[in-house]
């Protein structure tokens, strides 16, 4: 299926940001792409990203950018630390090119396809203006997306990099009977995403009997395929479609069913 | 006008579902279109229907398909039952083509185009997965609507169906001095769309000396046929551009001056 | 850079409105642009405009415009006259076209780029229907902005109008020792923005040897280049990506900090 190239020669641009979608941030980025490559096909990921939130913006690209066609080239920005000593990059992965701040926004994704070069934004003719402003979205960042899309090498861009800012996924702790994990993200139906994937899940049902879930002290017993399943009110894991288990509850949130703000919550199986 | 096609031989594809506009879940279904089919065109009508609302996707696509260029593709995934009977399908209208859940989503919009074929969604060649997870709108819909979309023909999706579920339009009751109507749709401006067309209030005021209208114990005895011509703070009758009757006051939210929640609220109309 | 056209010979035509992103009303406004041209590229700039505001939508238009490339079409819909005197206008300027209702939604960015010719919208032959709805978006506006971007001469619209309504943006009162500012917009991270340019604040400080900035009570005494560069809870003042001054918070929300509801607040800077 990713064989398949643009009939035009012209590669995708995915765009993921926290620069919401009133201001005129996010066009004044697509309008410098268009201004430096008019065959750009661009695809909002998302501008939502919660305001500063590096950690969201890595696992919404994680968790969407391998079903993109190859040589789309992705923008991320969540950029706390612009002006800063943090760096301006450009990835090249097995099959994608990546671009954005170095502050771990694009570890998650980048490393799972699988790095190749690492590039510093450091050449300032590819550039939208020689000195960018604070708006290095569109100064810096969109400008080189242009670039990428139209072919251009991303040495080109600057000089290489050894390695980047990670973020990495918390992992879970598993034991025989016993696995201690972490809500990771929470989606807009009010889904608590796990790092418990479903195979460790299924590899602890495997060996033990039953199993029992404990979150902010509530219990969940009762696992099943679809959301359609579960009876009303009754809260249950099920294995995302990220094929990380869930905690979900039947056409309703769980997130205000178990009163979970934000992520990081401790999620622990047990027997 | 409809019959202008586009120069590349290739069709739009219209996206409306509950996903949002934060979480990867639409990003995903772009990204596979675009990976089955690079030319395609893509339109979000939109992502923020209200969770797992199937009535308000449905009068959404209806409120607004018709505009599109023939043959456009149009998807819409609200889909709380995915996983459980109800089926997945694609229908052909007389101009256009729509794929979606069989629960109602597609029913207002498709009998208003009239239905030419009805096909169960059941060949897995055309999934993205054989074995599709929670995630149909990435798996099995976004992976037909490329296939339409570049100009297969629906027979080869899977096997015919007989007839869809439906989600009719409520009828108001009409008597010659009594209309029994009710709120059907409440949009971004707070405009009350009620199911009383303009044409059977324009019948009523022709046997009629006079009006009043009756919501939530308030009383409105006022038509105009642009916002601008109310006063301030009064709320009117207007025919809006879907040709249904709302109710609305100007530069403000009927919604809140009527404080009406969610739609099926009952409108009199009397002498 | 603005030099490039785009290769099929079509304009791109971007969309500012207060439409919402939920209802059906964009996704009208698009179907009827591709169904009069297909090969439109369309960019939303934002249809997230506080509803009815005006002079939001002309500062979020003024904000971005510039970086697009030569002839993108700009359709811009705030619209609380519609059906009143005020007439459906497109614009052409130096290197640009605008389109949308006459009512100063336009004037910033138009003025900045430089009007050559105002039409009033008024040949029928261009309406979407020749009766249009309370939907000047999709019946006019829309119809409009397809045919400019396939290039018809904005003569063919209508008659040549000798002005338009202004939005001008509230100038700053400057003098040697004080400058009398005000907010004019806030964006998505909180950022205020006021109306006093960054080369009127470096004028300020070169013939000050101190400042102090007053908002609601509240006094900012430090200025930075980068947000990164302010220590935690400390509010200053930034050149932002706009040329304005801006006061902020590093990583929150300066309009939260200052209790700021709204545009038009006083800011005074003094020695």
């Amino acid at each position: 299926m990713k064989k398949i190239k643009f009939s035009n020669g012209v590669n995708l641009i995915a765009l993921l940001t926290d620069f919401g979608n009133r201001d005129g941030f996010a066009a004044s980025v697509k309008a410098v792409i268009l201004s430096k490559n008019p065959d750009a096909k661009l695809i909002d990921i998302s501008h939502d990203v919660s305001s500063y939130n590096i950690q969201e913006a890595a696992f919404i690209l994680f968790s969407c950018f391998s079903y993109f066609p190859q040589k789309t080239v992705f923008m991320a920005v969540v950029d706390p630390g612009v002006g800063s000593k943090r760096l301006p990059i450009a990835i090249k992965t097995r099959n994608y090119f990546f671009i954005g701040p170095d502050n771990g926004i694009l570890s998650l994704a980048a490393k799972s396809d699988g790095i190749e070069k690492i590039v510093f934004l450091g050449n300032k003719k590819y550039f939208l203006k020689d000195i960018p402003t604070t708006f290095h979205g569109r100064d810096i960042f969109a400008s080189a997306a242009a670039y990428l899309s139209k072919g251009f090498s991303v040495n080109k861009l600057g000089c290489a990099l050894k390695k980047i800012e990670e973020t990495d996924l918390e992992l879970p702790e598993i034991k025989k009977n016993e696995i201690k994990g972490a809500i990771i993200y929470t989606d807009k139906f009010g889904n608590l995403i796990t790092n418990i994937t479903g195979e460790q899940f299924q590899y602890f049902l495997k060996h033990n009997d039953n199993f029992s879930c404990i979150l902010n002290k509530k219990k969940i017993n009762k696992t099943y395929s679809f959301y359609n399943q579960a009876k009303d009110n009754e809260p249950f894991l099920i294995e995302g479609s990220l094929k990380f288990m869930e905690i979900s509850v039947k056409n309703k949130s769980a997130k205000e069913f178990f009163k979970i703000r934000g992520t990081g919550g401790k999620v622990i199986v047990k027997n």
